[in-house]
């Protein structure tokens, strides 16, 4: 069982990000952390904010000169704008003297739709909406791209599977049928300006973004990830959360601005007849002397009775655009009880090609934990020796 | 903490549903069970199967003189077609006679697509299909209606709400904008032969069913289900996995079948743009003291930052057409391990009209979870008197 | 990760357990959990009910011929009193007129010290204790005892281990030190009236029994469990909830009457100073090429640093004398506001030689959770191949 | 439902505590956690290293202006050796001619008896114990004592109880019996040199503790944890796990070294006949109106049926010697495959004063999670208010 942890707020002294359970030997550095918060910076679309956010990592527990050491990994990402924001963020009291005047002190209490301001002053008692959007921003998602780095190292290192990403639509632009990045294939959408695998579309995205920001307006989309190289049979169909399609579902639909989840075709499966939306399996050559067998097709995602079907997986997740709108919303004033418009937070026109890095991250961490599951072991060579031992004994595969 | 468990396969002798952590004083008995089960066996499309397949219901724990007693609550769902299946199913072993020559008994190698039977074969190291569908078969969905029911009438009792479902797409027909059914309309929509609000639609779809029933083929779809009278403040922005709309998509996505799952607009809303995407807070007249506020729209479908905002519940799910398709799909033979065609189990032609009232289930055991979160009690009244404690002391609701 | 529930009163219709997450393969039949319960109902001091009590055993999930099947194990234990409580403990609402005048329907207002009766009562806010007694009951024992001989038929199949215990104090006669059982040693212990293995011991228990029954008294005692065979690695150092003695003490306190326990030699270590209270280590004769080692000891039972470290496992619960003493106890009657003397519901005089077949199960599951986490595997073929694999490539052990 | 992990090393950059699920406005600053990690350095019998260790406490997320957020919490508590030992802990690779030559840097291969050290080695497959002790040191006990100060904070502001800790023995003293420090009397059991409550007994207890320094060996001993002010009703009777005595007994046989828990009388409890081995119930004068019970003895320590009852609680834990003895003890040399003596890192010779303030942090973690589960809240006026309207509502209390 892995179990992870976020805490830290947005304009905090730091994220700290602990995950408990993975086996000893997962060869990692802070580099591959750093590398990892690198590419959720990337993007077009994004505002001033994280051209100059820097996240300043540092791995201090569970690791040990490149290698897991089996007990809780511990990381920490600095915000380097906290000197501005030490007395109004701090965890001690502070002098009234100090706070009185400062701008971000200021109780925020025009609540903004389509963010938890409102609800989360309700359920946690609060006249000031501060301490709910400070824990619920996006910045948190810097935490679990963090972890996510640490669990996609041990997919590969153990089950040799790459965990990719590609953003499949933007507002209205969306990608044609058929465009699905290979294994290896990350690098270059890093390089694309809105993570998209498809060059032409990637143009109409950004031209997209571009006229938003003009209007002041804000956009949403969809992302795909892609797992190659999993075995079949993580998750399971005997409890309805054992299945991994359950499990997806509920990491994407744990990410902010998340709306759907898909696997596989997702929404237009439910549109097919069910002669033309399934995966017809057919022989391959023998490896080995080993029976082969592969799909004609991967409507399914790779997940049939909620187990991975050895298959390319394929899950997407529906983002709707930034909530705070340049162009202000109708709200209240919860402090005079009168109609508002709502507090506007700086804020990017466009999260969803660093949402994908989140939401690969949010994938392996699901993937690692169903790993452990099905393989046990505390070590990557313990973990790798089973996972092979089950391969090689499948009659067919 | 609510948790439960169900066991039991398809033709074996019963289902069985464990419950544990609801509160006592719940007014619940076997009747209510019936009724939501017998729900569970309507709908156009249906096969054979459910016209004679009767639900045998014992509460056999936790409910005594009609009302939860605080402590685990059995039910058990009994199979009428036991008789036949006694030897084959049998937990015990049988004598090797008695089982020869029982076409029920000879090993199903032919694995459907579609279906969990070669991946689960794979993973549990099976020659056979026989105990993969077993368990997998959507059979054991009874169980969860069963629970599902209890947890409906917690809700009800304790803070108001009332879960609704509808169905709003079949195949490609689909339920125009604003269908939207309220809080008693249940009745209403099951007397309808496909569960759906819009009596127009409705006939469009049975007309699509119709058709696909003719060409051999099956049908799938989406259900939207739809929740009256939530309190502000279930679920949380403060981690991912306390988010409502990750433990809703989860528990939906862990239903067979299920593809895709949204919250409100879902999709749509990433198409759109930020300013027309979000629901605007306005002020409505105070009652006894308390401000009050209402949003003007509902694309949220009542989840904000994780949380239920007060506004009325939206969730849905996208089944897939079911995958045994009286056209049968290529596969191989793992006895012998030749190209095959999938072995054919007695089937429906579309199961979205019955899978409604299993996704309400879900969603009523996920929001009885988290009202206990929220609100403790070990006791209706202790639940309902928190609650209402909570209401009362809002400065805005 | 394994998961069970229990549900049922003591004078229900049944008891339900059902044990979710065991890989397919284990051989278990009926007749083994009517051979465990069996051994629970043995013992020198229990009262007329179990005498005639019976435990009708039903597999009604996730067996088949005689093996499990991946999927949720259910099992059912009928109460064959059932016939005189079905009115009174019915889940359905009864007429009034068909209750009034049964003894057994009087609410029970009077209670007992030591029991959970008063407490449950303020917690659930009933006027009556019957619904707390009827779940609080160690019947439900008898639901753990069948669902451990299942997690003990896994444990021998996979890893080789052996479950033994037996009674090692009644009040105040206890067994000399260094009794230890071995693996195959529970038949005989079975055969001795109180499942003591030495039988001089075994004698005085068995008069401190009889003195106690004359005077209207009742009795505790210590049992212990012992485990052979056990690989070392078994839990974990890593996090508190991740060692098994932590596991294994919350499971051995969960059972009914238990004050007290201990892990090897426990309480007497505490008293030890440092360079006694350890179990040094020695190299022995290396088997096939493979360093072995031993302990010249072994007061830590078994576990070192939370884990298993290979020696013999040993564990000790202290269950405190039976709470519905004969000569009952002072309380108060919560229907009139008066002093009151306890209700007495018919009990043993001492219930320690069948608890310590209760703490037998409560181990073997600890157990069989901790090997699956270990070793993972979805059927006993793949566990007991991973588990070797480990052994095998141990340079110790 | 509250959830902590910690994760770090003994002689790496700082431990990490992060603590999940804790209500908004719970009073709480850095002070009180250094307040509480003092307490932890205390103690007659401490070694060199707890002299000259200090503790750097930084809250870095959860908590502002002194008030909780409703958000995860996370503490550091920096290590001020770090700059000795950061290249031999460095998370990241660190050149082979920096490592080269550092005595700590060394493998240390000859596994300390009574350790997790080679347990740790088989199972995680290290050739090297570093990994293992860095873990399973008692110096991750500070990041619980951290979390547990917080957990106190809010019991205190929620249900005003009060948890108290005494030691009652150490090796062969023990205090006599009816020692029972009431809710205040931390501060005076904190200035006593064993953190004994009774001074007779602490002086023999210091003298004992000087003995074994002086002959080179270690002692262990038994704490006591008192909480008083606690409602009744917190756990549960009805599932093992679900019972307060479990939870207990899992946390406090997860702090290193104890090998023994007890509730109230514990193994006393076992030895005692039932006619004088429970509480009885007497009435006492109303208050507003109100029935008042008391019990005439507390021998179930406050536990009945797995739940509080409303008397004082009481816990136990013994503590094995440390198993660091200066006499070595016999061991292997896994490097050589030759016997040897184990490895001798510095250490105290008696843990158990300091022991008994990680007591009482897990104490308190268990009941703000009991509390949490009863009473539910998201603000400590919530919480509160759940908790009084119960308490207000018992016809007898």
């Amino acid at each position: 069982m892995l179990r992870w942890l976020t805490a830290g707020e947005s304009h905090g002294q730091q994220l700290t990000a602990v995950l408990e359970g993975l086996p000893a030997g997962v060869e990692v550095q802070t580099s591959d952390i750093d590398a990892a918060l690198a590419r959720r910076r990337l993007g077009h679309g994004r505002g001033a904010r994280m051209s100059f956010e820097q996240d300043e990592v540092t791995l201090t527990g569970g690791v040990r000169h490149g290698r897991t050491q089996g007990g809780p990994i511990a990381v920490q990402i600095g915000n380097t704008e906290w000197p501005k924001w030490q007395t109004v963020m701090s965890a001690d009291p502070v002098d009234a003297e100090v706070l009185e005047g400062q701008a971000r002190n200021a109780p925020l209490t025009r609540p903004r739709p389509g963010h938890a301001d409102l609800a989360g002053m309700q359920k946690y008692g609060f006249d000031d909406a501060r301490p709910v959007l400070e824990r619920a921003s996006a910045r948190e998602t810097a935490a679990r791209v963090a972890l996510g780095a640490i669990a996609a190292a041990f997919l590969r290192q153990t089950v040799g599977a790459e965990v990719v990403s590609h953003v499949v639509g933007i507002g209205p632009v969306v990608v044609p049928d058929g465009v699905l990045p290979g294994p290896q294939d990350n690098p270059l959408i890093d390089e694309d300006p809105v993570r998209c695998a498809d060059p032409a579309t990637s143009e109409r995205m950004v031209a997209e973004i571009d006229d938003v920001r003009k209007n002041g307006d804000t956009l949403g989309g969809v992302i795909e990830v892609v797992v190659h190289g999993l075995p079949p049979g993580l998750g399971s169909h005997v409890h309805w959360d054992r299945r991994l399609d359950s499990r997806l579902a509920g990491a994407l639909m744990g990410v902010q601005s998340v709306k759907a989840v898909e696997v596989g075709d997702g929404l237009e499966t439910s549109r097919r007849r069910g002669s033309v939306a399934h995966d017809e399996i057919e022989l391959v050559d023998p490896v080995g002397g080993q029976h082969r067998v592969q799909r004609l097709t991967d409507r399914a995602g790779g997940i049939e009775g909620g187990m991975t079907n050895g298959a390319v997986l394929r899950v997407r997740a529906a983002m709707k655009p930034i909530s705070t709108v340049p162009r202000a919303l109708a709200t209240i004033d919860t402090a005079t009880g009168e109609p508002a418009v709502a507090i506007n937070q700086r804020s990017d026109a466009c999260a969803v090609p660093r949402g994908s890095v989140v939401m690969e991250a949010m994938v392996a961490l699901v993937l690692a934990d169903a790993v452990l599951e099905k393989f046990g072991g505390d070590s990557v060579a313990e973990t790798r020796r089973n996972a092979r031992a089950y391969l090689d004994a499948l009659p067919y595969r």
